[in-house]
């Protein structure tokens, strides 16, 4: 019997190199990897955004599998672009490779990185390869650029802006954590409609909404009844001992956005393919403060306490 | 007896936008901390780099405390951007915080990254916190400007140009790879000068030299009585078995730029007082292959097979 062989850091930047070779060519690319650092051209916003994942925190790659994980690794960092109506440009990728790293391990893990790369249209520019004392460690960090001149932020919402989200929310330990679409193409297309203020939803509607209302110097006012419940809350909650409703305001991880809306914008919205999973949840009001509106009572939104699935918690910034 | 409370991720958080906000404003940033993604105008040429450094494998926090282990994180990037010719203007920095934090644990931390972020001038506009399910590991991004039109690379040498190096190499395994300083005044006065290749000497002269002469498609010559080894390689040749000449070869960490430099420009050299610790170490030559002059005999090069002084390797890209 033998023990395949530690793949090392030099096998990985090698096989690393030997797979972005293969993504289409960016023009602001000016130098990608290979030297102390990369050169990038022709932006005149760099929108920045950098998340670091580990095995055991944000995935469990023993079940999830390589391939996996690196898909997550990108995809959660793309919809931080999204949530800022900018499509990206390049990704720098830092890697800590277990001890026990086989060529199929790395190969599997370039596989799903390189292949939400290609789907995103994100070049690799640069990174770093390291041996972990213990598991998978990954930091990517995305420089994109705006995709029509307006940036969006948490900050721009005004009182009677409508809040939207862009998709159906709760149950995502089930799958959806590892396999979301990051919502791209809608971003870019709230910033053309004139959306004043977006978050992407990695923490939970109940912890991010009240971010994005405290960041606009607004309060909101949340329809239960409105609240678009992904099929996987349902299937929790039939186990859980909470409700469905419960799980799509905590759970955390949907990487769907949320995002307000003026009034006179709102038809437009609707006519917009790439916004087909839009839905209408509540609005941002002038007193501060987050209220749940449920059969017709209103109580303070409990502001979720998610931590992540497994381990520990995550705060973006 | 009580055990102090576990600084958690929002905690952290706080402390770090209250650090962050002391340090000097640059108005390439329109939008830090604080949103889904950070954004930076006026960059026409953004040099990036990134580094990951984990607990037991580029310091051993026990030993060397988190302050050192912060300023480390920002420096070993800096000197990246230094090889580039490029001054830094801001740092994305992922903290994955080990299971015991404390508030003094984040503290000094944050002192270390902070000061080293004072002192050479880098707006810290981004991030990410973790728990970690084992030690400290933090990436930090640095996102640079070239500090004249001239970028830096790896692959401009020619044969005939002059090999230099900053400064003294070897033994840095004894304080120098946590305390040293980012040579970015001398990358700006050498890519102002017309150096045509540099590299940081992150993994030793033995395998650092080598890929500068690949790059630049050529070979080099190495004249072994004029490296300047440090004096903590002579410490270390005491009880080492190893010469202090091998220790300034292979230890890596030394951090110093590498620099090939055309015969011509040598004279404005030694005439810039940041470039004072400059000297002569060979030339590169039109034949492949790195060959050790020393003694009056020539041999080949042993590439040092540097791996970090504790558990792992480091391949940058």
């Amino acid at each position: 019997m033998t023990t395949p062989a530690y793949f090392g850091e030099d096998e990985f930047l090698a096989l690393l190199r030997e797979r972005v070779a293969t993504l289409p060519p960016r023009p602001e690319i000016a130098l990608g990897i290979g030297d102390d650092a990369a050169v990038l051209r022709r932006i005149a916003n760099a929108i920045v955004t950098t998340d670091m994942l580990l095995d055991g925190i944000d995935f469990v790659v023993a079940e999830c599998g390589a391939e996996r994980a690196g898909r997550k690794a990108l995809t959660k960092n793309l919809s931080d672009l999204a949530a800022m109506g900018a499509l990206p440009i390049a990704a720098f990728v830092s890697v800590a490779l277990p001890p026990a790293t086989t060529r199929e391990f790395a190969s599997r893990f370039l596989d799903g990185l390189c292949a939400a790369a290609r789907e995103f249209e994100c070049a690799i520019a640069g990174g770093d390869t390291k041996r972990s004392p213990r598991g998978l460690v990954v930091n990517v960090t995305l420089i994109g650029a705006p995709a029509h001149d307006h940036i969006l932020t948490r900050s721009g919402g005004r009182p009677g802006d409508v809040l939207v989200v862009s998709g159906p929310l709760g149950g995502s330990i089930l799958g959806h954590h590892l396999d979301f679409t990051p919502r791209l193409a809608a971003g870019a297309a709230f910033a053309r409609r004139g959306a004043t203020a977006v978050i992407d939803l990695s923490d939970g509607l109940a912890r991010d909404l009240p971010l994005l209302a405290a960041a606009s110097g607004c309060g909101a006012e949340l329809d239960a009844a409105s609240i678009p419940i992904a099929a996987a809350a349902h299937e929790l909650a039939r186990s859980s001992g909470r409700s469905a409703l419960d799980h799509a305001l905590d759970d955390g991880e949907d990487y769907e956005l949320l995002v307000a809306l003026p009034h006179e914008v709102l038809a437009a919205i609707t006519s917009e393919p790439s916004l087909a999973g839009t839905t209408i949840i509540g609005r941002l009001v002038a007193d501060p403060g987050v209220t749940l509106v449920r059969d017709g009572h209103r109580e303070p939104l409990a502001r979720g306490g998610f931590r992540h699935h497994f381990e520990g918690g995550d705060r973006e910034r």
